[in-house]
C-alpha cells in the first residue's frame, strides 16, 4: 500500500453481499452518484477512487441494530464484517475537516447498511506531519505543571454552574491551599454573564500566584474559554495575562475548525474536553471508536484529551476507557502524544486498576466529590489520591498501603469499592 | 414557565424510577456531582439549577436499546419516557457552543440510561434574537437566485473529486447550458491541491458569468470551503470576487463556532451540508432528532440545510424527511427560517409526494443522475424535473402530465418508481 494513502477501518451490518457493500462505501466517498457519470474517467479514477483494501467476515447476525437499511433484492444473510478502505490523500489536502468527511460523511446513512462505525485510521505521515498538533503534550504539561513522576492530581470547579468569579476564586484557594495540581472549570462554564471568563481568569490565577511560592509551581487552571474563534483568541489572551498556564475547550460544540485557529493563536496548554462524545460512541452498531475520533483533535492541537475512567458513573466498560488512554499516548507516525484525563466518580480506589492497566502515570486524574467531598476536607482528599497512585506505582495494596495514612485510610472509608 | 428559560424534550429508556432519572439529567447538567458540595447555596440553586418540567412514560421494554447503562439496587422496570427540562438562560448567556453542551453535552453517557435522545429545544426569545441567523433564508436565496415560485432545480458536481478547476467549468458550461438554477460542489471537495478552492471558483463563475445575459440570472453556485476560519474568510473572498453567491460549508466536520465566525464575515449565502449526521441519529434511542439540531446551525447562520429526500438512497424515512424539511421552514421566535435542501436519488418521480407533504415550493431540489444521467442529456434533465414540480403544483398526475413532454415522460421511463 501506498504511503499516501488514508486507511479507514470499520465495522458494518449488512444483508448485501459484503465485496459489493464495500464497493458502494468506496464510492460513496469517492465518486458516488448512482448513474455513472461522464467525467468519471479511467484515469481520474486512478488517481481519485477509494479502495477496499480488505474484507472480514465477522458473524451472522439474526436482527439489524439499526433501522432503514435497505434488503437487497431477493433478501440476504445479515454479516457483521470488518472492512477497510483506503483513500488518496490527494483528496483532502492537508486538511482535517476534509479528512473528517473523507472517512465518515455520509458513510453512516447509507442504504445497504444496518450498522456503520469507524474503528480507527491511519494518515501518512506527511499528512501528520502538516498538523499542528499539542503544542505541549505530556512532557509539555508536566513541565508547565511542575509535576514530574505521577499523575497530575486535579479537580473540577464545583457546583458547575452559578459561582460568581469571587467564589470561584475563594474554591481554588481552598484547593491550592490542599496542595492540588490542576483544577479545570465544569464543561457547563463557558463565558456566562454571570461569570465573564476575564474577570474569573484574573481572580482564580491571583490566588493561585499567590500560593506559587509556597508549592513551588504554579498550579495548571484550565479556563473554560468555549466558544467563536475570536472570542477564544481574546479569552485565551486574557487567561495568558492573568497567568495562567492552560485553556479548556468544549471539542464538539466547538468543532474542529475552531481548535484549529486556537492552536494556530495558543500558547498555553489546551485541555480538550469531550462532552456530547456519547453521541458518537454508546450506540456500538453506529458512529466512531475513541481511537479513530482522538486522532482527530490531537493533531487539531489538544494537549489533554478525556476519556472517563474505571468504575465512572458513565456508561463506557473499562476496556474501553483504557483503550482509550493507550490511543491517546500513542504516538501518530512518532508526534502528537497527549495526556489522558481520568474523570467522573474517581477516587483513591480506581489508582491501582489504572496503573496497572496503563503502565505508566502520564496522566491527568480529576476528582470531583473525591477531594471536595473528602471526610477529612480538600488536603486530605488530594493526599490520598497521591497515595493511592504511591501505593499503585509501587504494586502495593492499598488497604495494606492505608495504614499509618491517615487520608488514604478516609477515603478508602468513605468511598465504598464500587 | 419564565420566558427566559431554556426547554429541552428527550426520550429516555431507564430502570430506575422515572423521578430520579430525570433528576439525575438536570443535576449532571447544572451542578452535578456524586456528593454535594459546599458552595452549592439554595440561593445559587434557585437561580442555575435545571429543573424538570414533565415526565410523561410511554411504555415499558423488554431490552436495554444501548449498552453498559447501571441498574438500580434491586432492580427495576426497564421503561421509556418523554422528559423536559428547562435551564436558566444565564447558564449560556447567548453562546450557542455553550448552549450545545447544556441541552447535549455528558447526558448520553450517564449510568442511569440505557436510552436518551435530545428530541427538541425552545430557546428564549432574546437568546434567538441575539444570533445571528440566515443572512438570506428563504427569500434571500430567491433574489439571488433569480428564481420565483418554484423549487431552485439544482445538481452536485460529479465525481464527487478529481475534477480540475478546467474540467469543473466545463461540466458547469454544460449544466447552465440546460439552465439550472443552482450547482453545489460535493461534499468531500473542498480545498485540495488539484482544485484550490480560488482557481475553481474563479473557472466557474466566469463560466456561469458568460450564462447569465442569456438566463436573465445568475446560477447560484454552491463552492464547498470548508476548512480553517481563517482560510474559509480568505476562500470566501474569492468566491466573492470571482462574483459568486454562495458558498457551502461541512457543518459537523468544520463545527458550529467556526460556522459563527464566517457568518460575522460572509455576504454571500451559506449552504450548510450536514455530512456526518447519520452518527447522530440513525439509533433512535440515542443522539437527537434533526428538529433540535437544525435550529443551532440555523442560528448560527446556515441559509441552506441538507434533509436528504424522499426514497432516497439513504435509510431515512420518509416522514422522518419531511419533519425535517418543515423544521427547517418554521420561525424560531419570527425569525431564522431556512430552505430545506432534498437530495440524494432524487429524479422527477419524487416531486408530486414532497410537494403534497410540504405544502409550498421553498426548496432546493437536487439531483445528481437525474440530471446528468438524463436520457436526453442534463438539459432535459432540468426540464423534466421543473415539469415534475408544475405537475405537483397543479395537482396534476405524472403520468399525465407527461404526455406531450419528452422530457418529463423519459424521466418516468428512465428512472423507475422506487
Amino acid at each position: 500500500m501506498s504511503t499516501d494513502r488514508i486507511l479507514a477501518r470499520y465495522r458494518i451490518e449488512t444483508a448485501h453481499p459484503l465485496e459489493a457493500a464495500a464497493a458502494a462505501m468506496a464510492g460513496e466517498q469517492s465518486s458516488g452518484t448512482f448513474v455513472r457519470v461522464p467525467g468519471e474517467t479511467d484515469e481520474l479514477r486512478a488517481r481519485h477512487a477509494a479502495a477496499v483494501v480488505r474484507i472480514t467476515e465477522l458473524d451472522t447476525l439474526e436482527l439489524p441494530s439499526l433501522p432503514g437499511s435497505h434488503p437487497p433484492p431477493g433478501g440476504g444473510r445479515l454479516r457483521a464484517a470488518e472492512v477497510e478502505l483506503s483513500f488518496p490523500r490527494a483528496n483532502v489536502g492537508d486538511s482535517l475537516p476534509a479528512l473528517f468527511t473523507q472517512v465518515a460523511g455520509n458513510l453512516f446513512e447509507l442504504g445497504p447498511f444496518s450498522g456503520l462505525r469507524l474503528l480507527d485510521l491511519e494518515v501518512p505521515e506527511a499528512f501528520a506531519g502538516a498538523q499542528p498538533g499539542p503544542g505541549f503534550g505530556i512532557e509539555g504539561t508536566r513541565r508547565l505543571a511542575g509535576v514530574r513522576d505521577r499523575p497530575l492530581i486535579g479537580t473540577i470547579i464545583k457546583p458547575s454552574v452559578g459561582l460568581t468569579p469571587a467564589a470561584t476564586a475563594e474554591l481554588v484557594d481552598t484547593l491550592c491551599a490542599a496542595d492540588i495540581d490542576f483544577i479545570k472549570d465544569d464543561e457547563l462554564i463557558a463565558n456566562p454573564p454571570y461569570s465573564p471568563v476575564a474577570e474569573r481568569a484574573r481572580a482564580v490565577l491571583e490566588v493561585i500566584r499567590r500560593h506559587e511560592d509556597r508549592l513551588g509551581r504554579r498550579v495548571m487552571y484550565a479556563c473554560n474559554i468555549s466558544d467563536t474563534p475570536e472570542a477564544m483568541r481574546r479569552h485565551h489572551d486574557a487567561v495568558e495575562a492573568a497567568g495562567g498556564t492552560c485553556v479548556m475547550v468544549n471539542l464538539i460544540p466547538v468543532g474542529l475548525s475552531a481548535l484549529l485557529d486556537l492552536r494556530s493563536h495558543a500558547r498555553l496548554c489546551i485541555h480538550g474536553h469531550r462532552n456530547g462524545w456519547g453521541m458518537f460512541s454508546r450506540c456500538p452498531a453506529l458512529g466512531m471508536d475513541y481511537t479513530a475520533f482522538q486522532k482527530f483533535f490531537r493533531m487539531a492541537g489538544a494537549d489533554h484529551l478525556h476519556v472517563n475512567g474505571l468504575r465512572s458513573k458513565f456508561c463506557e466498560s473499562d476496556a474501553s476507557v483504557i483503550a482509550s488512554a493507550r490511543a491517546c499516548q500513542t504516538p501518530i507516525h512518532g508526534r502528537h502524544t497527549v495526556m489522558p484525563v481520568f474523570s467522573a466518580g474517581q477516587s483513591a480506589r480506581q489508582a491501582p486498576d489504572t496503573f496497572r492497566a496503563l503502565g505508566n502515570t502520564d496522566l491527568l486524574f480529576l476528582a470531583g466529590g473525591g477531594i471536595i467531598g473528602h471526610p477529612d476536607g480538600p488536603a486530605a482528599g488530594v493526599a490520598s489520591l497521591r497515595e493511592a497512585w504511591e501505593a499503585a506505582v509501587a504494586g502495593e495494596d492499598l488497604e495494606t498501603y492505608a495504614r499509618g495514612r491517615p487520608a488514604l485510610a478516609a477515603a478508602l472509608r468513605a468511598f465504598a469499592a464500587p
